[in-house]
């Protein structure tokens, strides 16, 4: 299964494409940044018109996102949730079903601990993609620790619904 | 000016569409209702077609929106955010502006006063709008509230800037 991790931000949203066969491997990984100067509408077309090339691009079985909700103000909830909304979209337009990981889920399918430091993921993403130096910028190493953990659970998941079905 | 005005939610987004001449009109108005049974992302997907479909049926010169920080935890402000998002991309794609308003100002363009209460809105856009009932349901008021609010301070707004240019 191939899996599209998005880290969503208005300014920048890290993506990483992630495919799980007998191991995991990178496909490709980065980050989207709009312009601050840009009207809040035209960043968000520029998001979803890109998160939507990676779509068509890569063809991915899901899509995975960081859910972020402690640590910031309403305020920023509401601009993150924007940039959310659209990466969404874009999965709901080619229907892909989408997945939300918590901060503590993506360090424990990583590392296996909820509380591991940031620089330990990056390691174990590194690790565990088999790349040839840590991922950057922090967030598409974010948004590849994030489709790892989508790959990692998906068929436990799926065996969990079939063995209940 | 024809304004499109949205009151965005994922389960219920209100939206009402007035046009301003040398009177005001309600040219539409309504609630788009999103099936808590389906996926975040489809209902997503269904919102941002529906508003497509008032752009381009109606054909407005900008999208107002209503900016609800107050009264919000960060979930909910994250959900919301993820509708706003999505109409602002529909606005986006169609090259229209969005410009975003409080309550408060909502109020006070609509009231004369940013501290009036829900009934009395619902009263002065029955009465702006030559409304033969007040609109209905809630969230499609608060849609032409916001509509009319933008319509009537874009001409000052344009006003000014040209007087500073």
């Amino acid at each position: 299964m191939i899996v599209l991790g998005i880290d969503p931000g208005t300014a920048n949203t890290g993506y990483g494409v992630v495919r799980r066969g007998r191991t995991l491997a990178a496909l490709d990984g980065g980050v989207i940044t709009t312009s601050s100067s840009a009207a809040p509408e035209a960043r968000l077309t520029e998001i979803h018109a890109r998160v939507s090339e990676l779509i068509t691009e890569h063809r991915p079985d899901a899509v995975a996102l960081e859910d972020l909700y402690f640590g910031q103000n309403v305020r920023s909830a509401f601009a993150v949730g924007q940039a959310r909304g659209v990466v969404m979209l874009a999965a709901g337009q080619h229907g892909l079903p989408c997945s939300s990981y918590t901060p503590q889920q993506v360090k424990g399918a990583v590392c296996g601990s909820g509380r591991a430091a940031k620089d330990q993921v990056t390691r174990m993403v590194q690790s565990l993609l088999r790349l040839p130096e840590p991922p950057r910028p922090d967030h598409a190493a974010d948004a590849l620790a994030v489709a790892i953990c989508h790959a990692n659970r998906a068929p436990l998941l799926a065996a969990v619904r079939g063995a209940a079905a």
